[in-house]
């Protein structure tokens, strides 16, 4: 580690957010409150990040009374989190409340009113945040009831109030532009936080700052120097316990839509003029608009669609069986849901006209592997490929579950005649020791407060990218393109590597 | 370390030697032969580079017979490896013969002729390589005893013979031209070999390789992209035992004559059309004509002189006194001589047109460390400077002690709000743990041998780089150019640092 970073680590930034908000969060004792938001804002308590006055109200209808949730949530942090420090635990504890409500029960929105009614009446509640970690059914009728039971001005400046959501905003452009009808009619699209929570992960926050504050890259950053982009989102885990979510949504909206087109639209987007929010989004904006145009005539070679089937794993001494697809709990035994997708693409656009897009993820893969990988073109000086295969440079942006860059270059093979060999200069921003990355919601929660939406999409990316994945999906219905099956815990189905070799490429997580 | 190189790495190129060649060693008594020649011949050895039909033949003074003469070398390189594998000393010995003689002795010529003679008979030589490991005032005199006593034909095709003479090739440019005549009149430039032992330093061998093999560095090695070029070698000992050469030679003639301007020439050259060493030769002596055409009219601002005065370290429990260069042995008590020279200087051509280069070296340092450092320009988004102040990205070669490339850019500081800092890229080759950098002299005996002059200098490379030292030098005494004291053990005279304060820079060993 050198010494720059080593100091600049041990001082995080610790910009205090001066906001007596109220968070109030639905669906307060889920997965995603207990895995994510309360920790999150544990490290913002622990990180001396919020001052005295906001609460958290969680609802729910689970624990009975504060004692109980209070209890639950320590038990998942202390499973996440090899230390607790009591200090910072008891002084969230004091910031959150628990308040029992059922979606359904109109009383308890009533009741939820007369209670911020009464805290506004001795706190100077500077605004209110909702946040919906509830499955994405229930948004529109939570924001309904919110507007009905006069939740979001009470005491207060009208229409201030945030309205948080998860994925996914839809499941296609109609519906998506149904519930954004909804919302809008309640919130203004200013105070719609549309949380796609890679963007809150530290190597995607990052991809701006590599292209833009590294002239050596940002020289580089067009089709003259970049031979193809690749996008991989590899998970190894199967459907787990979201069986039914998944089933429904497959691979193209559960990962496709959301996450790989916004990593997608920061890699290649022009540059924006400055780093607002809103021209960021508009620089965006315009790839997801070039994308929802393209015309995908040749779909049926651009896309390998799979199936993760079972697998028998075996090692020295064990021998594992893995599930297909199929047999998992709530999945439909003759399901077409797409586990995996890989997909060939290009921008028509000045930058970027003939370079490849290559997007790929999928699930139960022999890897967890997040990456960006830019190939640049070969020019090499002619008198060193005369008798030898040169490799490309590539700059790899790694996501997870190792944050880093590297660049592989050429060098000399010492000791030899002019030998060149591939070798790789290497940054490992996760490694460094005196640097714990911070959780993903932790800038997302930091900048819903502070009201910066770099980190959350508009709904013209969302409308746009869903009128992109609806495209695909009637192409692929279509022309029936093919659903290949890959044996669970393996590189996916062998149809996306030679999607790649076509061209006489690889996919760099299979180097 | 990635797979790719350890797999490469086991596997070391044995492209084999298949000569029956004589290598006669002058001074084969001396330190070179005993800490660089036969260590590096006993590496070639152990990786199997030489088949069995060679001979060396050390020629000294100082050893009455092989036993002695090989019980001093296996001390020698006994201090120098850790171990020593007894099948290839033995097998290195079986090779060697040991050859009493003094230069001044014309008896001892005629003797070794003949017993090269009869060597010629019962063995098929290929050539014959006369190794000059000796003081440089004896190169002229040995040549022409070598072609009197008819050492060079003997036995086989005339013209054959190579020459193979250390530096420094006379100490100026008349002395060397005077030098050059008389070889030339024996052996023909082609069958010259001058050492510059940084030429076979894997790193500066690997420069070429770096520029042209990686697309991403080639496109921006040009004014364009490169904000300044820097290359320091920086030494941590003093005069040691050379004091009387040292006094004599200073610092510009010992390391900025020859090695700073061989890497200079490697760095900033044209691109040779093919690799031929002819081509490449071609293309350096480009920038020497340059340099020596150089009007060095803001000598006065652009060069710093220093001599190392003598210091006290004081650690915890130790005090360390530090002589003066003018204390040290040999060395004249008002002796005038730079042991520390900074200088800046620009190529006016298309391709560096004001870009400054500073060139660095000295003696007594507070590090030993060699390295080249390519700043590019900063060519930063806007929107990224405007509340805060970014730093250059740099290609940073490391010479030595470490070898190995490594590359600074920006990163957004983790968990910040758009914070930008420096990090580094690397690639430590010399760290990696199946590679042991072969000595700087197995390259150059290979090459020698296989007759590849690429890591020699040519008669026209010393020529125009003496006529540029000599301007330099000149330009020194009329304008009486300052020599700066500087403690020992210290950074070097802090008039360098302005320098480059003056441009707004700071050397890259300083950061």
């Amino acid at each position: 580690m050198n010494k720059t970073l080593t100091t600049l680590y041990q001082n995080l930034d610790t910009e205090n957010i001066d906001s007596n908000f109220q968070f109030i969060l639905f669906g307060g004792t889920g997965d995603l409150a207990h895995n994510k938001i309360i920790p999150a804002f544990y490290n913002l308590v622990a990180r001396d990040i919020l001052t005295n006055k906001y609460t958290i109200i969680a609802t729910g209808r689970r624990y009975k009374n504060k004692n109980e949730y209070l209890a639950a949530l320590y038990k998942s942090l202390k499973n996440k989190k090899k230390k607790i420090d009591s200090k910072h635990w008891k002084k969230l504890a004091s910031h959150l409340e628990y308040f029992q409500l059922s979606f359904k029960n109109e009383a308890d929105f009533k009741k939820l009113e007369n209670h911020l009614v009464q805290k506004d009446k001795t706190e100077k509640i500077s605004e209110r945040i909702f946040y919906l970690a509830t499955a994405p059914k229930f948004f529109a009728e939570i924001a309904k009831k919110l507007d009905k039971f006069n939740l979001l001005n009470a005491g207060f400046k009208t229409n201030n109030s945030k309205l948080v959501i998860e994925k996914p905003f839809g499941h296609d452009f109609k519906s998506a532009q149904k519930l954004n009808n909804t919302l809008s009619k309640i919130f203004s699209e200013k105070n719609i936080f549309r949380i796609d929570h890679y963007l809150g992960k530290e190597m995607i926050q990052n991809i701006m700052v590599i292209r833009l504050s590294n002239p050596i890259f940002r020289a580089l950053w067009n089709k003259e120097h970049i031979d193809n982009i690749q996008i991989y989102l590899n998970e190894s885990e199967g459907v787990k316990d979201r069986g039914k979510y998944y089933d429904d949504t497959g691979v193209i909206k559960d990962m496709f839509q959301n996450h790989i087109l916004q990593i997608l639209s920061l890699i290649t987007m022009e540059e924006p003029e400055n780093l607002s929010a809103a021209e960021i989004s508009q620089k965006k904006v315009e790839v997801f608009k070039e994308l929802a145009d393209n015309d995908l005539s040749n779909i049926d070679e651009h896309i390998v669609r799979g199936q993760y089937s079972s697998n028998i794993i075996e090692n020295k001494n064990s021998k594992k069986s893995i599930k297909a697809y199929r047999e998992e709990k709530e999945i439909d035994p003759n399901s077409k849901t797409a586990t995996f997708m890989a997909l060939k693409l290009f921008l028509n656009n000045q930058r970027w006209q003939d370079v490849p897009i290559y997007l790929k993820s999928g699930k139960r893969l022999n890897k967890k592997e997040a990456a960006i990988a830019i190939e640049f073109k070969d020019d090499f000086h002619a008198a060193y490929t005369e008798d030898q295969k040169l490799s490309s440079n590539i700059l790899l942006i790694k996501i997870q579950p190792e944050e880093g860059v590297s660049l592989r270059f050429n060098t000399r093979k010492p000791a030899s005649n002019n030998k060149i060999v591939p070798v790789e200069m290497e940054f490992c921003q996760s490694c460094q020791q005196f640097f714990n990355s911070p959780e993903n919601y932790e800038g997302l929660i930091y900048d819903m407060i502070a009201g910066d939406k770099t980190l959350f999409t508009s709904w013209e990316e969302v409308s746009y990218s869903w009128k992109f994945i609806d495209k695909i999906q009637k192409k692929c219905q279509e022309q029936k393109i093919k659903l290949h099956s890959y044996p669970a815990q393996t590189g996916g189905p062998k149809a996306a590597d030679k999607l790649l070799e076509a061209d006489n490429r690889i996919w760099q997580d299979k180097k």
